[in-house]
């Protein structure tokens, strides 16, 4: 199906007008990510992608938890098995099995940002399916291959104007070194994502808060663990970081004092911890990164409520982020308190929320960030970031929070051919809500203009300081 | 109001003309009704219905929930009492209370359902009100004595192809027998539903559990209670049941050793159970249900989140079903876990879900039923069985778990002439939504005519195994 | 911005043709304000608003809250300290700042209530903005200091019908008496709000009692207590009040023995006070309130769900209502049921029910109130009197409750001049929703103009007993 050009555009003519209008002040405006996990070695090394099955399925969570959900083994959509049990590696094979059940996709969005990237990257504007999967694997192979195809040709062609990856505390950001010493134009950040140090309740916690210590050269004291975070986020921000970013099950904070706090961490320091400890020493620890923040400038994130592993069988097998995260219900009013007492109404902090829980857009956050001089509200999410969900967004949130405590659009990606598609998605349906304010009189379009332009590049700049 | 062709479309042209051509290719399509209440004896023994208060006003909790809400007495509208006081009789006298009311009804789908079945069914296009309550009444009472509205001649005109009705574990489905045995060309299939011998906090559990294990002719032992149900499943099955049905008041699964839920079925099977005993012993069974399921594969269904007659007064005088049933928060995430654990992952099990907390179509069910293959979503149930409804149910679940995780359309009901009326709300309502799609180009017309087509038919047979 | 005469009105043409229609028949009818906070004195007194930040910044949190949000500091903004720090007195300055911010306002509802009070009560149809303030600030000034521009000129000018304050238990109503004995036309009524002496968690509550106990000349006993309820609610009656109010942080209520009752009473009037017997306290005076009400008929209102001084900071420096009240999670269906076991079914009492929490619209307050005669839904309240957030109200309850266990709009201000603006905004949002109804043939356009006039007049004046 070529890309409709006013698709996601209001259907009435008059709003349809607007619409389009204000899309075409924006659509093409640079792109700003100020939050996505693409992969830095892409820009590193400049290598070319390859075959269209390992582009478009064995990555994509988004891809492959529908498939699965119609009883398609992901074994036979190659995504590989830790244990090394071999998994299907003809990507002709994967390619032919996504084509043959593309209806799943029918009004999903990545059925959408499958079908942009088709055309504006590939030039195909065909529907995929059983009769034409071989040709068109053929013919992103063959386009694969061209020097056009490789990451950085595809980050100046997509317009980018920064982006930022994800990456653990521990990470020796390489990549990102390699980037910044080969002269190429192109701004890859890093975001600072100290899970995996903050968590005592992962596997592995141990070893990382070995690993941060011995890399920030600090001892094993709840001081020395602070200060290696303060040493890894400088090092982080001397190669581009901006910002953090703290994925918990819940966005409880704490308010410990520093003894207890010490105390805290020498329990979670121990082999056996307890869940509770776990918690509470992740609610501690988001309130010593809101500190953090205020002293070293970097802008915090906070993206609660998502339940890991829902699915022990799939967890075993394949690990993590196979799809089988699932939303739960997140009380930010409650939770954010003792760090909201400490430092809500403290200008120098920028704290971006997110949500899975949109049930908190209109009764929690849009009225908490509406208050609150630190609090931004981040885009919609995940499973929400899709034309209705962005919709909802909009809707629930302006009337209370406005268009300025909200920081733009963030891809969250690690589909790079989706980049572009997931703006011009966010963009299209911002235009759309905006056609509708302007044509039921409660903004006038000069006013529309301005916003548009706002919400699709100045917003992310400033709050995410890019 | 004589029934207008476009009710339920879009008011923008464009979209109405997708909407009307869609419906056009749906509309006569028979009607699939694999969940309801009507009662089989109906179809047995194929008796005229009586006046059209004990058919659209009496047995209708939607009718007289409203009447009562506005302080009109159940006595006065007929709702007979269960301890002999003497209610109103005279048919007439409730119909013109219904009629003298009816303005309650504007902006509810009762009122879109009664005027589908006065125009379709006895060819009445007036609205009711005080001035013609009588001769509509009069209209009614003379049809219904007229054979072609007997229930078998309805059934046949409604163009039901396959109807199951609800039916308790003990049943012995006798109506079902006859009409198997009398050759009539009808489908009507029973349903297993056990919740009278599996929730222990029942008034009669332990008699119904004693008359389970006498039909069975099993020992009074967890092992035997459990091939109970096996052998009443199978009997069900012998006369037509491709499912089972579970009106729990949470969603709680559990998965207890089989010695532990041998030493709980004997405490709930002692004359005084602990309340948190019953919540375990209905969260276990379901697990038993589905471990069944898996056995003999019938379609199993979860009915949770109703705290069944709120209004103790109004219990106590006229006893179930009088619309003090109120919705309460339902968390599927944690309290399905236990069973997804088990049996997620195995696509030989179906396990459809509703719910009546519509906060979790997009946070839980939409991506559970996006991942497992063992999950699918019930349509909008009960309260949200309306076009409001339906069209939050299509746009909060088919960005993340499609079309085809969803099971077509339950009329769920013992009003036997809004069946075909709530169906056709049902065709209209996905057209309409389809149109939308269509209309802002995510969705290319062709597939929309398939996805109509399933939505109205397809899918129901598939899932329901009819 | 010129106030366009379609404005929240839908765009599709034919929709907006009936809306406009039905907001033609209700426009002009007169405003009957049940709930709002509007300080009696001005309508005894009558004495002249003083500058356009008094009237339109100060006192109003919707503004100055959005404005905090982005870093302006409350003091900048004239809001007063109680310790007695100087804060901003030029009113200009003030306006300035706000003028210098609007664009914050954007697409929420504050912007367009006081873009309809200036066009429509100063004569002004611009844009305010950097460049105008000065020329603005003057001409309102000077307006302010004409006759016409008093409270009650305004209020008449306005079509008032009828308006409530909301008062403390142990107000002496001065006002009000003064406002009677003028013989001025105006109708003003109190309405008794005890929350002060209800909740004991609340500083000052014990100074409260014993005032309350002084007033009524009676014994501190928790009997010499709800007598001394009894005869303030009498005192209010006497002075036109027809109607009680309930702000409680949920909306628990307990069902107590007299006994019990009277032993919680003596331990919150001890000087420390457990703060789960405050929470029974408040619970148990809820159904006392609405015992009282069947035998007085005043009519009941619970407002619950906030979050009260959420920020400690600001609530240290600034005091109550500025800003920092978050809505959270309600529970209707169970924390209600000791009253309603007691009471739903008794006509005598109206009890309206209010939220914060948007998911309980339809999931636990259509269907309570689609049931229970005693219960009423108040309109979309605080942050969801909004245009989006009154059509999600409309919605979200009207398929399960209709329209007729609704009880019209509430104003809910401090700002008067944004009286009209409220109501009309109420006027045009409910005829959009007919509009909707009608032109997608749920409702016939004779029925649509009786219950756009109920919504806008019958309803209120009916439920309030006005």
């Amino acid at each position: 199906m070529p890309l409709h050009p006013d698709r996601l555009f209001p259907a009435e003519p008059a709003k349809r007008d607007i619409a389009r209008l204000l899309y075409g002040h924006v659509r093409d405006l640079p792109i700003v990510s100020p939050h996505g996990h693409t992969d830095p070695t892409w820009y590193a090394e400049d290598m070319p992608f390859p075959d269209p099955a390992t582009l478009f399925v064995k990555p994509d969570h988004y891809i492959f938890r529908m498939l699965y959900s119609q009883g398609i083994a992901l074994e036979a959509l190659g995504v590989p098995r830790p244990d090394g049990t071999p998994v299907e590696t003809d990507g002709r094979k994967i390619w032919r099995l996504f084509a043959d059940n593309y209806h799943l996709f029918r009004g999903t969005p990545s059925r959408l940002w499958f079908e942009h990237s088709l055309e504006t990257v590939f030039g195909i504007g065909e529907r995929l399916g059983a009769d034409n999967a071989d040709r068109l694997y053929d013919r992103i192979s063959e386009q694969l291959a061209d020097p056009s195809m490789r990451p950085r040709a595809l980050y100046e062609r997509f317009n980018i104007e920064a982006i930022s990856t994800t990456d653990a505390a521990t990470d020796a950001l390489a990549a990102h070194e390699a980037i910044l010493a080969s002269g190429w134009k192109g701004r890859v950040v890093p975001a600072y994502r100290p899970d995996a140090v903050v968590d005592a309740s992962r596997t592995g916690f141990h070893t990382a808060v070995e690993e941060l210590l011995g890399l920030a050269e600090t001892p094993a004291t709840f001081a020395g663990y602070l200060e290696a975070h303060r040493r890894r986020r400088t090092y982080f921000k001397a190669r581009g970081a901006t910002s953090t970013d703290h994925g918990h099950p819940t966005a409880l904070t704490a308010n410990l004092s520093q003894a207890d706090a010490a105390a805290l961490f020498d329990r979670v320091m121990k082999p056996e911890v307890d869940a509770r400890d776990a918690e509470l020493f992740r609610a501690q620890m988001l309130t010593e990164m809101a500190r953090m923040s205020i002293e070293d400038g970097l802008v915090m994130q906070i993206h609660p409520g998502s339940f890991r592993n829902h699915n022990p069988q799939l967890f075993e097998t394949f690990g993590f982020d196979k799809g089988a995260d699932i939303p739960t219900r997140t009380d930010y009013v409650r939770d954010l308190k003792p760090l909201l007492d400490l430092f809500g109404n403290d200008p120098r902090l920028t704290l971006i929320l997110f949500t899975l829980d949109e049930t908190t857009y209109g009764r929690e956050l849009a009225p908490l960030a509406g208050h609150y001089p630190a609090l931004r509200l981040g885009p919609a999410w995940w499973f929400f970031d899709s034309p209705d969900g962005m919709r909802r967004f909009r809707e629930l949130t302006t009337e209370t929070a406005g268009f300025y405590n909200t920081v733009g659009f963030n891809d969250d990606t690690r589909a790079f051919c989706s980049i572009p598609a997931r703006h011009d998605m966010a963009r299209r349906i911002d235009c759309a809500y905006l056609a509708e304010l302007v044509s039921d009189h409660r903004l006038e379009e000069d006013e529309a203009y301005e916003v548009a332009h706002d919400l699709a590049y100045n917003l992310a700049k400033k709050a995410y300081r890019l």
